[in-house]
């Protein structure tokens, strides 16, 4: 690496920094960006800059935002009586690209993961409960993941908010659509067979 | 990708012009760098432009420099007889790395292939005949690489060169160092036997 100037060097090693990007594609990076017009190398440092100045956590669904409160949260058009509550903001996206959903949300920022020494303390459930004293808010849709830390998340929040009058719901989980049953794994089957439904 | 706020989406779209970064991985690197600190941020765009305002070519070698000229061609206690022609930038740190040579470097900035448009005007190589000129340069090693452009860009230079008075000699080619002959390509092997020298 020395053997390029300080300045390139200084660029491999923070494009290394980023997740999946070792040396040497750290370095196929910078060399591109190196070929690459002025104009564009600014973009991309300008982006970045940019990004991190204006995204912020929108104060009342906790979701990437860069206004406050998010487009989302201020949108009177939407279900109010509503709240899903995800983990991550990226859960967000993807329930908002599906439009299946027409309610607010509540992003946790996490799931409880005791082994990464995550517990409820680490994620928005208070501020969520605070949020059901202050809105009228009449159902929770718990989206969390369906991994072991997404459903210990999904009970704990049902033990937390049972009693505060508010419909306590959960994503159904079974076999996706278009998938085959024979290349789904028994613990989706079982769950499938376990949550069947009147045709 | 709209879902996102627009800084963030212009951010993702700006990672996903750089090579083998799908929209995808841009998406996961976008979010690492808001999960990050504004100061690991910062640190990121100015590398990039940094690297892009101060990386220069040299114009003696046109190899990558931040001063021009750069280290090497300065660089007194170097041998100043040999001149090493390599296609680019990346293959002159690769020999540097190596330590195995200690001349100066010419970088072609490519190599001769018609397929791609690119001709003999589209490389250094008139500047290379300028050198020999005006330069007291003894010997050319013609480093260009073994492939069927860089094959025919190191004949070209055998043809330009002849006459010039300067000895030209190309890097050898046969079976690398730890290879295995059972592994080794027919036409590696073709050419370590024709290129055979006494024991």
């Amino acid at each position: 690496m020395s053997f390029y100037p300080p300045s390139l060097v200084n660029l491999i090693k923070q494009l290394s920094k980023l997740p999946g990007i070792g040396e040497k594609t750290a370095e196929r990076l910078a060399l591109h960006i190196l070929r690459g017009s002025v104009k564009d190398a600014q973009a991309l440092a300008e982006s970045i800059s940019e990004a991190k100045e204006t995204v912020r956590l929108c104060s009342v669904c906790y979701g990437l935002a860069d206004s406050d409160p998010c487009h989302i949260c201020r949108d009177a058009t939407r279900d109010q009586d509503v709240v899903c509550v995800v983990e991550q903001g990226t859960d967000m996206v993807a329930l908002e690209k599906s439009g299946a959903f027409k309610g607010r949300y509540h992003v946790l920022q996490g799931c409880l993961s005791p082994m990464n020494g995550v517990g409820p303390d680490n994620l928005r459930i208070r501020e969520l409960v605070e949020r059901l004293k202050k809105e009228k808010i009449k159902e929770v849709v718990v989206a969390t993941g369906t991994s072991v830390e997404g459903e210990s998340t999904a009970n704990y929040l049902r033990q937390v908010l049972e009693g505060s009058g508010v419909k306590i719901t959960r994503i159904a989980s079974g076999v996706p659509i278009g998938g085959d049953l024979k290349y789904t794994d028994a613990l989706t089957l079982k769950r499938a067979l376990d949550s069947r439904h009147c045709l």
